[in-house]
Formats: structure tokens, C-alpha cells, sequence
């Protein structure tokens, strides 16, 4: 039994990579769990996890005194406190809640003998504006937000860590996730579009939906981490994606076709989005031997997932 | 006339330029100068400079001050608060004095609507341990010391700021200067050498002297910067070096033939340094109308400098 201390554990992402372990991989990891929200509403059905430490990442002292009262045997470090679309309004908090709490996590990580780091990095705003719009892991970085510069620069400390130190990272360039457990309202075109779709109510796209983007079901993200742990695969920068890029006029089309009566509206904004990227998962499929859910299941078990939450 | 802020004025490189401009360029610039170190035994001599202004980086209030007391046309960021190999040992300290300051310098320029900044990068740390030696603009950045990984973020900060408010950025990768104004007793390896030479005292080697870097005469630095100016370069990346590779065994052989009796001891120590760092200038000698000074000249000249300081 390994112990995986997880920060951000009841978010999206942690409670995907939780409930697969949970469901999947029993008995072989127990989490400890590190988060701002502590009241998930879900969190209760997660029998997993065996502590829950409900702390401020910026704090040092909050991140201190889990690994003096633990073993711990990896940590996956999830927390972003900036979105890219808002990181550009306050870059010094954008540095200072994430880039700098994350070396304070490594030298911790390094003071208690942690050898085993997960990192979520961006697929999206890591690369940019390029030129071209299929991305391989060793292309040119063009952020375009502070939110990438940040993530970007975790990466680079995350290998100097293991130069330095020793401590095996992998850092996941992961795409667009949906899926169960997201509960945002702002962040998650497939999410937040299911959600107004069932409560009908107009989904609003800024742009045409032209923009096309590469789009990962979360519970695939979950077994991915897993199978590169089980395949010891290490200090490593990964692309996490499906490789596949959809328009948001084809994902709302399929949403469309779960309820007919959905309606959308057009805003002439300008969008600050990259028009079009997809991520070259090549190293990634070297690594996994399953087969990725497509879009139209993944966008049909998300739906009934929302749907069994919604209060009677 | 144009006023030039120019932060860490009175160092090795600012003091290259303020007295290159003045020399060449009577009547063009003034300069600002903002330092922490304003007792420098040459400043005086600096007839262009217009105001000093002490004050320490790290405090946005000593910063601000002069955007609000100043008309400013340019700035020259030229304040490092690390060198590479000690940048490691303190990774908060480096992000906190280097890129946190350095994001408040640039929300200033916003502010104040200075639309021009020129900062010198790293044309040894930033590459890092890449698998070729040569290094062009374009190349993936491997950086190995908290020093480069910070100085990769301001140019994708620099970037940003010009994406999102329109401020012109010119990041000059530097490779290893020499010359006149270089104070240096640990960092400079053709000074440090050069002053030992003359005082007789033994040159310690770490390692075999066949690492392969690439040098620049100083005041040809300041020479560049001002053709660029010159030319309205804006928003680039730009290697700053001569593109030809010594290793420190053919310097000190250089530093030999100028002292005879120089002695040199061979220290068996793990070296950290990249061992051949060469910098590809085509994108710089596409702006500049001048050859570069010789390697031997250049010592010669800084050679000549260093006795003129010594006192009597």
C-alpha cells in the first residue's frame, strides 16, 4: 500500500484520479488529501482517503505539517490558484500562490527523502502561439499567458529538483478535461455546456466556435497517471490529451443531439484563445494499452453523470 | 536627448555603457542610474549620468520613485541579484529579488507608459545542458540553474507585456564578458585571471581548462545595444557574443604570453559548467555594421585597464 499525498484533492482532477483508484486499483494506494474546499459535497464516498488537510497553499506551515505527521510516498501536485484567462490580471499572485509555494513543496519534498512528483502542466497554454498546431513535447514554448509562464517554469524547476536532488518528476502537458466531479461554472466548455443544456438555459459562445482544441475524458486522465506510475516512467514531460482536436461547434453539435432543445448564442468577442491545438500524444501512447473513450461517450456518461446530481 | 533608466548603472556592464555612450554618442543619452552599490571609484567620471538614485531592487517604493520624479525613454535592466552557481542554493531568494521585482518594473512601465526596455539575459544558463553546443534563438532552452530558469521567465514575461500592453522588449542573450569596469573578485574569468596575473598571485582552475565558452569585449556590448537601438530592433530574442568558442586553457595561455610568470593551478573539482557553450550570432550580425574586437586584443585592452586602476 503506497501513500499518495494529493494537493487539490477534491477538485476536478483529484477526485477523478481518487474515485478511479478507489474503483479500479483497490488496496494498492491511499491518499492523503490536501485542499482549500474541504466540504466537497462528494468527498464522503471516498474511502480511499485516509486524511484530509483542508490548508492554504501559500502557507508554508500548512504544507509543513502533513509531511512531519506522514509517509509519504508520491505527491501529485494539482493546485493551480490562477485560471489562464485571469492569470494575466495579477502576474505577482499568480508567481507568488503558485510558483513559489511549488518550490517550497519541493524542498520539502527534498528535507523529507519524497522521491516521486506529479505535476499537472498545460497542454494549451504551455505552447501558445506557434506557428503550427499539432505540439510535440520538445517544441518551442510561446505562453501567452502568465498562467503558462508559471506552469512552464515548474517544469524546468521540477527537472532541475531532479538534478539536483534526486527526486523523479513527471510533469503531464494535459488538454482539455471533462467529465464526473467538475462543478466549475466558469472553466469546462463540455461541462458547463451539459449543465446548461439540461437546466435549459442558453450557452453563450464567445467567437464563432471555430476554435478547435484537443479534449481528454477525466476518468481516461485518471488511468493514464496510473499506468505511467505502474510503468515506473519518470522525469518526463508528457503531452495528456487525446491527440484528437473537435471544433466547439462539433462538441455543442453533440450536445445538441443529447438535448435537442439546447440553445446557443453567438457573442462577438474577441477570443484570446489559440485558434487551434492539438496535442501530439505519440509518448503517451507508447506508455498505455488501452484505448482513450471517444468524444460522443465521453460527452454522453458526463451528461448522465450531471444528470445524477442534479437534487430530485 | 533620451533619458535612459538604466538599473544597476554603476556594475561591470552599465558602467560599459554609460561610458561607451558618453565617449561615442555625446549628446544622445542621458542616463538614470539605479543601484544598490552608488560608491563606485569611477562613477564620478560619468558625466551623462544625470541622477543616481540609490535603492534596492526588492523594494517596488525605491522603484517608483523615479518613474514619478523622471521623464524615462528607456530602460536597461541590468540587475541580477544571483549568479549562476549559487542561484540553487536559495530558489525563493532568486524568484523573490529577480522575477518578482523585475514583474513590478514592468507593471511600471505600464503605468507610466514607457514603451521601450532592454534586458540582459543569459546566453550560457538559458541553453543549459542541450545536446549541441551551438545555440540559436529558436532552440529549446535546457536551463540547470534557478539563474537560467528565471532568467527564461522574464523573456516570456517581456514577451507577455508586449502582447498585452504594447511595451518593446529587447532580451539580449549575453555570452561571457570581459573588460574595463569588471570589480569581480569571483565571477569574470579573463578579469579574475588577468588581476592575479598582475599581482602574482596563483590562478585556480576547477577542472581541466578545456571547457569551451563563448566571450565578448564589453564596451562591444555597449557598442551593440546602441545599434540596435539605433536600427528600432523591438520584441526580439537576440544572442549577444563573438560565435567563437575558447577554452580556458587558450585564454590563460593569452594571459600568459601578456605575463609571463603567471602561474595556474589545476583544482580536481566537479565542474558544473556546461562544457562547450557557443553562441550562433547570425541573427545579431544581421544589425550590426562593425567586426567584433579579437580575443587577444580584447585581453590586451582589459589587460591595459586593470594597470591603469592599480594604485601606485
Amino acid at each position: 500500500m503506497e501513500t499518495i499525498l494529493i494537493l487539490g484533492g477534491y477538485g476536478f482532477l483529484g477526485s477523478n484520479v481518487i474515485d478511479y483508484a478507489g474503483r479500479y486499483l483497490g488496496g494498492q494506494y491511499n491518499f492523503i488529501v490536501f485542499d482549500f474546499y474541504i466540504n466537497h459535497p462528494l468527498q464522503a464516498q471516498f474511502s480511499n482517503v485516509i486524511k484530509t488537510y483542508k490548508g492554504d497553499f501559500t502557507n508554508q506551515e500548512d504544507v509543513r505539517v502533513i509531511f512531519e505527521e506522514n509517509k509519504i510516498d508520491y505527491i501529485f501536485h494539482f493546485i493551480s490558484t490562477t485560471v489562464p484567462s485571469t492569470s494575466n490580471n495579477n502576474i505577482i499572485y499568480d508567481i507568488e500562490s503558485n510558483l513559489v509555494p511549488t518550490i517550497h513543496l519541493l524542498d520539502l519534498a527534498h528535507q523529507y527523502d519524497i522521491k516521486n512528483v506529479v505535476y499537472i502542466s498545460s497542454g494549451g497554454a504551455i505552447y501558445g502561439a506557434a506557428s503550427k498546431y499539432v505540439h510535440k513535447e520538445e517544441d518551442p514554448l510561446h505562453p501567452i499567458s502568465s498562467y503558462g509562464i508559471v506552469k512552464m517554469s515548474i517544469e524546468k524547476y521540477l527537472k532541475l529538483y531532479n538534478h539536483l536532488h534526486g527526486i523523479n518528476y513527471l510533469a503531464l502537458r494535459l488538454s482539455n478535461p471533462y467529465g464526473a466531479y467538475h462543478l466549475s461554472e466558469k472553466q469546462g466548455l463540455i461541462n458547463v455546456a451539459l449543465k446548461k443544456a439540461l437546466k435549459q438555459e442558453q450557452f453563450e459562445v464567445w467567437g464563432d466556435g471555430t476554435n478547435i482544441k484537443d479534449y481528454i475524458y477525466a476518468e481516461d486522465f485518471a488511468k493514464i497517471i496510473f499506468r505511467l506510475l505502474e510503468k515506473k516512467v519518470e522525469n518526463k514531460v508528457i503531452n495528456v490529451g487525446s491527440g484528437k482536436g473537435y471544433s466547439i461547434n462539433e462538441l455543442l453539435e453533440i450536445v445538441k443531439g443529447l438535448v435537442p432543445s439546447f440553445q446557443i448564442k453567438y457573442q462577438d468577442v474577441k477570443s484570446f484563445d489559440v485558434p487551434k491545438v492539438i496535442l501530439d500524444t505519440s509518448e503517451m501512447a507508447g506508455f498505455i494499452d488501452f484505448e482513450l473513450l471517444d468524444i460522443e461517450s465521453g460527452i454522453n456518461k458526463t451528461y448522465k453523470w450531471i444528470q445524477e446530481q442534479q437534487p430530485d
